[in-house]
């Protein structure tokens, strides 16, 4: 990215890019500290070019469902969501709730109900309080400044929200792209939603806005993997209001590049603040995977690493342990030879189409920092990926196995 | 298997079915301890219809790859197998290796190299010792006996020898299978081989060996997940020297499917001790899916719940959190719908197309057991499949994150 020009937005949000509004109140859907943020809202002053990725679930919950239907036809303005209860795994009457998280919000937005994005990330198989999501809507201010409110009230086991935005110029005119996510650890009883919101100011025709979003994922959120358990609401949504003015960015446009660019920049900072607020996590791990002879080669094998929980564990306890990186890398399906390989652990080579000699006591010390870097060239061809995932650790085990019921 | 008339025999072994001899002595490849045995040795009398089934593993071990040659013709006499050093990730001198393993052990026992069995297991990357087993394979001595010797001769972070053994009869004549396994958790810096040798006296044409083991190992070996990770020396394989005379059992063959529970039987056995014996794991998780679409997709559906990070430690915590078995359920590319689907917990059953009520502080209490039984029904047809495994828990991340180099 950094030979593009893109100057991220110190304290971004989903608010940055023009045009849009945000707030969020306390509902009580679960937390019950008056403080607590857990019902949010965006909305957009002019309706937006939309589109959605979802999780492959076998049971996609009622969100999912309803969002997926209302950008069917590119379109949306507003988002409401909701943290504390997922309303999944709740038969029909999680459908008819979702819907009317819809309604409510388009009549007190002044917009259809179609064009409203709705999400829900919390306690699987419990009844979502719709009364009091009802109740508490005309509670929420929209602000210019709400970008940050609503990353905080879509916040399940996170640490801290997560936020990013980026700006860039485009024939005089200035374009911003900004993003917040929530969670993708577990913790009981909650499920591992991981829920995306990406903003823009540009003006994006319909006809690409759901592969700009597309491209994005697969180099970021599609990359991510705490723990390998993906949950019924995942979701990441793109929504373009065209506020900064300008020619639409249509298919073949000279700028569209630049703003692909611009999502995925943004979309990567995301994945990397949820990677390292994994549940427990201590270290942020980034796996570059080169020399791939696919890009699919690339990513199986990158996640397959950053998925390993013998890597997990050795990067915890400093352990430069290359064997269980490329034992990995070997099982993950991807073409791989081992007199093809190189590897790199935190820029030092410990092998090459054999062991090579290396301090171990020196990459010890250099694995204890907050960011660990795996670098593993295949040989194979020209292709590479990028995964981000964590270390695993004690807090992990003890966090997920608390029965708090 | 109640329904067959397979009966266990108590403290059998690889050396229970008639003709087998086996051995073992401390060679010194890794464990400087001289009680520690660490080489090993498996012969039989005859000739052995023999076959093996093998990790899919991209860096496939120097043993595997001599045993898969030696094994080609369906033939087979003996198996040399050691702890301590894995011999693999070590280039084209590993294959030399194997080679003489399977030299030095044709030798000593009077037989062709090509008709041994060669396995090893422990540190990847580190060179062989292949003079230290050339010294002390005579100092083994074979014997009736020997099968307990050559179980723990094979062990690394095993803390029992897996071993079973069972009888039947068939018009006058008794057949014995044997067999034992080790360890599938990984610990640093050993990798996680996981290594099977079935034995039986039954006389077996070798047109049906291959798959009497592979159906075996289906239900079986490949159904076990400790942590997910696979290592580049898998192998299981199965030898059937006749010794107990009678008919030879060839394809539709009347005794055959008798032999096939027999040999499952012992396969299955092995497995639950090796997931009972997985790294830092405290109890055996036996994960069962029926009404399945296709086997295919009960064994992935069973497999996802059971590799569950989620599953895993909420099994440790004594949590009855029946939604993270759905979930994994429904990420694991298996048809199913949630109005369908009935799942119980110890016997329990807490969702039936939807949340049952149960009681949470009995169910917890029935948690903490030696044995955690899922049962899963999908509806959505007739197959089924169990899947093996263990609970997640902080000893795991300790013993696998301790840094020993």
């Amino acid at each position: 990215m950094t030979e593009t020009p893109l100057s991220d937005v110190p304290g971004g949000t989903i608010t940055t890019p023009r045009g849009f509004l945000a707030g969020a109140t306390h509902a009580g859907i679960k937390y019950p500290e008056p403080d607590r943020l857990d019902l949010a809202l965006l909305s957009s002053e002019r309706p937006c070019a939309g589109a959605g990725v979802y999780t492959q679930h076998a049971f996609r919950g009622p969100p999912i469902l309803i969002t997926e239907r209302h950008l069917a036809n590119g379109r949306a303005q507003a988002v409401i969501a909701n943290s504390g209860v997922s309303n999944s795994l709740y038969g029909d009457e999680g459908l008819r709730f979702a819907e009317q998280m819809a309604e409510y919000a388009a009549a007190q937005l002044g917009v259809a109900a179609d064009d409203v994005v709705v999400a829900s990330t919390g306690v699987t198989g419990w009844r979502l309080p719709i009364e009091r999501i009802r109740d508490a809507l005309p509670n929420i201010t929209l602000s210019p400044d709400g970008g940050e409110s609503f990353a905080r009230a879509i916040m399940t086991t996170d640490t801290v929200p997560k936020q990013a935005a980026v700006r860039f110029e485009w024939q005089g005119a200035t374009y911003a792209v900004g993003g917040c996510a929530k969670g993708s650890g577990m913790i009981h009883p909650n499920m591992a939603t991981m829920l995306a919101f990406l903003t823009t100011d540009a003006p994006v025709d319909p006809a690409v806005i759901h592969s700009l979003l597309s491209d994005a994922a697969g180099e970021s959120f599609n990359m991510l993997t705490i723990d390998g358990d993906t949950s019924p609401n995942d979701m990441v949504v793109l929504l373009a209001n065209g506020a900064a003015g300008g020619e639409t960015i249509g298919p073949g446009h000279a700028a569209l590049p630049l703003l692909r660019a611009a999502v995925t920049h943004v979309a990567v900072s995301l994945t990397r603040q949820l990677a390292r607020d994994g549940e427990g996590a201590g270290k942020l791990l980034v796996v570059r995977v080169e020399g791939a002879a696919t890009v699919e080669d690339a990513r199986r094998a990158a996640r397959a690493i950053v998925l390993s929980p013998l890597v997990k564990t050795a990067v915890y306890g400093n352990d430069p342990n290359w064997g269980r990186v490329l034992v990995a890398a070997g099982y993950s399906g991807a073409q791989v030879r081992e007199r093809d390989v190189a590897l790199s652990i935190q820029g030092v080579e410990v092998f090459r189409g054999g062991a090579v000699p290396f301090d171990e006591a020196a990459l010890s010390r250099s694995l204890a920092q907050e960011e660990v870097r795996i670098e593993l060239h295949l040989g194979a061809g020209d292709a590479s990926a990028t995964a981000y995932g964590c270390d695993l650790t004690p807090e992990y085990v003890r966090i997920n196995s608390e029965y708090t019921t």
